[in-house]
């Protein structure tokens, strides 16, 4: 039996572009890396080996929750001790506290001879992340579970999550460090939409869909735009339109609110486009005089796992 | 040099449940049948060997100015004779005037020597659904000019066109014999939608659209639903929630409203299912003694096709 592993749980994005609520993509990097130690002590223990002063109560930690829920399931008497190194800067709209929850029920179960299916993982991810964000909602959770690109239909009670494979793309991350409410970035959404906006939308949607599932780069990159959500948000991320400009300037295919940002995404065919366009967007903030991460990496096709074994 | 040609022209379905404005898909029946010689003498002369009294001044027929708009292309003296019968019954939902637009521009270019694309003979066939529709909209025209599953993206002034193959499906189309006028189609519809189900709604497209592209029948039978547009158009079609509700039970994968209407679709993994939806569909008009037709057939994987061809 398992000792101890050691997890990387990456970023993702979510909405992703036109997708607002449905659609999400793994990232490579940045990630979280939790080692988690099997215990006879039932419970959940955790430490942060980072500086960002995240609650380390297990019923208050998006990892704990999760860990707990996932305990429920568990007839024997087993625990976890869990150290969480967090990659992902909380609160940068690249799923920082779905990394966290993703990552602690994906070791644990190796850690328990791998019982639980995905789908049960994600179940018990978004308790976690319900603690985090308030909103029992997958679009990070499914990404960092199954990597790739992932659709979500959520319809009360069910999580209805489809994982398919994305075509090879380089992402290009800029993190601008600003903070943005999760409830600013609620309250200014519109409560309508006209319907030939929202037909736009869809009409994106099935584009970007269709562009990644037969690797259509120039589709993907007419259909990412967000005609109802970004226009909404734009004036919490100062720089969002020149950066945008800039990056597709810079060759990306194009991109949007990573979330609800503040973080920036940018979908590009090659490496040395996704490094030019990370650096086109940089520029932007370094100018603002706001200070900023950048991360550039291949879509993940696998969303956390374990790095390494001890028996 | 060809000198003439038999033309099968296959009726289509738009909106594909969810997909309003966006989606389409080509049948296989019912079809019009469009023969057509090419003439020395310039212009086009059409007549029309079905019962439906459509106009043959090619200046107010679908097929006339589809031809028209294709001859200012044509630099030498070209006209064509038509004759037309149409399979498909105007009104009915299921693309009769962009069968008859598409299938004349695809008989043309045979007799032309093939020197247009498909996407050229698009723009001819627009301008003559714009004749009978008043709007110069590819949704019936894109799936029958290319067959199988279609995603328009229509931003003006160009038309995007996507198309894909379908995975293997059978459809069943019931057409009750009552007017839907476009204008009601059109008034019914609301001028904005709550953004919830916006979202729900371009989550379903997001799926289907998977759905088609991976042949998964599950997620195709739980996208397809419309949560906008067609509980908008519910009442201008009395039998269509107890149509679906017995289609459903006959096991059809699911459907909705064909176009705007009156014709229903049903999606189904075999011909006897399909069969079996036709008929549960049709007893539903029987009872409520409305005149009714049903269709059952394959979703097309070509669009309108020359089927002879004459020296």
């Amino acid at each position: 039996m398992l000792d101890s592993v050691l997890v990387h749980s990456p970023a993702t994005l979510s909405n992703l572009g036109c997708g607002f609520d449905v659609l999400g993509l793994a990232l490579t990097a940045p990630y979280d890396t939790i080692r988690m130690w099997r215990t006879a002590v039932p419970g959940v223990r955790i430490r942060h080996l980072d500086g960002y002063c995240l609650p380390t109560d297990p019923a208050h930690n998006v990892a704990g929750v999760a860990l707990l829920a996932l305990l429920r399931e568990v007839p024997e008497a087993a625990g976890f001790d869990v150290e969480i190194t967090k990659g992902i800067r909380p609160g940068s709209g690249v799923g920082s506290s779905a990394a966290s929850a993703v990552g602690a029920v994906v070791g644990a179960n190796a850690l328990l001879g791998n019982r639980f299916t995905k789908m049960q993982l994600v179940e018990f991810a978004l308790a976690g992340e319900m603690v985090a964000s308030g909103a029992r909602h997958a679009d990070n959770i499914a990404p960092g579970m199954f990597g790739g690109f992932t659709v979500v239909r959520s319809l009360e009670p069910v999580t209805d999550i489809t994982a398919l494979a994305a075509p090879p793309l380089w992402v290009a991350v800029v993190h601008p460090q600003i903070e943005v409410k999760t409830s600013d970035a609620r309250r200014v959404l519109p409560a309508t939409v006209p319907l030939g906006l929202a037909v736009r939308q869809w009409a994106n949607v099935a584009g970007l869909v269709a562009g990644f599932l037969t690797a259509d780069y120039a589709l993907i990159s007419r259909s990412l735009d967000d005609y109802i959500v970004e226009p909404a948000r734009l004036a919490l991320i100062p720089g969002l339109a020149e950066a945008r400009a800039r990056a597709r300037a810079a060759g990306a295919l194009g991109g949007g609110i990573s979330g609800s940002g503040p973080s920036i995404f940018m979908l590009n065919q090659t490496e040395a486009t996704a490094q030019a366009v990370g650096a086109a967007m940089g520029s932007v903030f370094a100018e603002l005089g706001i200070a900023f991460n950048t991360y550039v990496g291949p879509v993940g096709t696998e969303g956390a796992r374990v790095v390494e074994e001890v028996l």
